[in-house]
């Protein structure tokens, strides 16, 4: 089959990650005989050095004709890089958040599990990990604090900065159906968190995900303020299967899960609108530190184009096949340096991306 | 002297730690010959149940005329408890919010430190822990989304609810002047957590931080997103000292890190107006599964106290006084069930008590 994939290459380490994940698509063509068309879109400060803007009208046109689109990091370091000279929305993340709503991509799916095979790269003691954790943070990514109105004002010479977090019930609806429908095929349990103690948003999402649970009996349920949640992460992690919430609260969470595993270079995600259609990418952020380095860890983009190739382009075996390829490759003790353990062999970007190319 | 203190009993194990609390003020009484006068405040459950609604004007005024509050834990079990039947502004957690406005409460101070003799509990590996750590979170408390106006309207059969996240640059002042002041006695370091990659409210929060950060040559401030705080606090904790952040943020994060210590049952905090005037409590919560059982771990609490006379009452080497008879019935290897491990000897709630009333 013929598929069109656009590619953010990004910032940092983006272009490094995302080259060693179009050699895995590359291969995939080869072997399961799809031809892939690539087109290049620009974002963040990428975007900002060629347009002066951290997006374009065009990379968003380009993005929606494309099949799915695969994406690096985004941004630089915000002590040093120039793009942090230029006002808030003018800024690399500020394209980032632009393209979610552009594309409509409201489903943030955030996998966070230990590797058997990393255990030692994790925080955790022993008893806290018991049997492992393999958790999904379904992240609502285009409503709340980061989508609503704000302003900043002076008021008898005192400022004043207002920012809204608002819901309603379709946003909640539908970001609820996402969860409940992807834990039907894992462990059958959801605990969405919210600060109902306090919020009214956070009422108004307890009684929606109520009602779209009364579609799905298989699932259990339970609900869990947002601050307990930041202590069960690290006290019980294997407690979750399913997280669904809010965006801010998942921007959180999510990052605290994922440092939680101990391998951040390891996880993907993917953000989806209503159809096939979604943008993938890293868990993890731009690196600006080891940038050009040929050293970050291209992993957690090989596995983001894995989810490009399940849930965009309804690829199965062909995802199965890279998954398949990445364990093996972690199986026969190649590591990069940040998930690097005692012996272990130590590998750059590209090799690691050759190890698990050759493997499909 | 003579001083008058409030107790706020509360619900679950509220009474019972509360007592043990009292029992050490008592001793610190007789010992270093003052006087304190105690009344009893009712708020939460408690207050529902006498009053109907969580909080009075009475307990407020009475609150208002003591020289400090001490209170133990506020709410039940959120699934079976009546309480929960009752519209969110009449439940347990209302009447809290309520009496942190009332009292002008914008500061809330929460230590959270490794000790040393607990190590095993906490969650995270030896190598991680390194140097152990001592941080304290100064968290704004009467302002942002939990004070914002809120509203939950149904427009053309869909329901949206609102909730605004407003602060000030008066509000953001006062609080980041609190943060600054401690870090001066502390490691001299503040990190000032925030979202200001996309939240007008952070924006102006990092400004007045700034600004407030030039009367304090001496102190490094460093600015921090409040997902990578999440991260780094399971990442590496020890390299915070006074963590600077707004209510929500604080809210998480400081549960976060207080798990990271393995020992929120040891975690005492202070809420503080712009006087000596505060209100102390446990950083734990009523844990109404071993409410009556004699089990729960008073330390929290008795701390709590000891920062009551620290911070309100100006008794230093009292306080003192506390905090060394806690360490010393660590040290002999007491612990209360939560704590527990091998080669210790385990107490309940009024041994624990005693034996540290006994070494003041
Ligand atoms: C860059 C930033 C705006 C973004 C967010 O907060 O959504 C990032 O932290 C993420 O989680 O993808
Ligand atoms: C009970 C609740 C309203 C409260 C808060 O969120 O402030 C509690 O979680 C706390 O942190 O003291």
């Amino acid at each position: 089959m013929n598929y069109k994939i656009a590619l953010i290459h990004g910032d940092g380490i983006g272009p490094e990650i995302v080259n060693e994940a179009k050699k895995i698509l590359d291969k995939v063509c080869q072997v399961y005989g799809h031809t892939f068309t690539y087109t290049n879109v620009l974002l963040g400060g990428a975007s900002i050095d060629v347009h002066g803007v951290p997006l374009t009208d065009e990379a968003v046109a380009e993005a929606k004709s494309s099949d799915a689109v695969l994406m690096g990091s985004i941004g630089g370091d915000a002590k040093t890089s120039p793009w942090y000279q230029l006002e808030p929305s003018k800024r690399p993340e500020a394209g980032l958040l632009a393209i979610r709503k552009a594309l409509n991509l409201f489903a943030n799916l955030r996998p966070a599990y230990l590797y058997d095979e990393l255990k030692a790269a994790c925080p955790l003691k022993e008893d806290r990990i018991g049997d492992g954790f393999d958790m999904i943070i379904v992240r609502e990514l285009t409503g709340g604090l980061y989508f609503g109105e704000r302003k900043t004002e002076e008021q008898d010479g005192v400022m004043t900065a207002v920012d809204t977090l608002s819901y309603n019930e379709k946003e909640i609806r539908r970001i609820a159906v996402k969860a409940f429908e992807i834990a039907m095929k894992r462990r059958k349990k959801v605990t969405s968190v919210d600060k109902a103690n306090v919020l009214d948003s956070s009422r108004l999402w307890r009684k929606i995900v109520e009602e779209v649970a009364k579609d799905y009996p298989e699932v259990t349920l339970e609900h869990m303020l947002v601050d307990n949640c930041a202590m069960q992460l690290v006290h019980n992690p294997g407690q979750f299967d399913v997280i669904l919430t809010e965006n801010m609260f998942g921007d959180i969470l999510s990052d605290e899960a994922s440092m939680v595993t101990g391998s951040i270079g390891m996880l993907s995600s993917a953000s989806l609108n209503e159809t096939s259609f979604g943008l993938y990418e890293p868990s993890h952020g731009s690196a600006p530190d080891i940038a050009g380095k040929g050293i970050a860890n291209p992993i957690a983009t090989i596995l983001s184009a894995a989810m490009l190739l399940r849930y965009s382009l309804n690829l199965d075996k062909e995802a199965d096949a890279v998954e398949t390829a990445v364990q093996a490759v972690l199986k026969e003790g190649y590591r990069t340096g940040d998930i690097m353990s005692e012996g272990c062999t130590q590998v750059g970007t590209v090799q690691m991306g050759d190890l698990i190319a050759e493997r499909i």
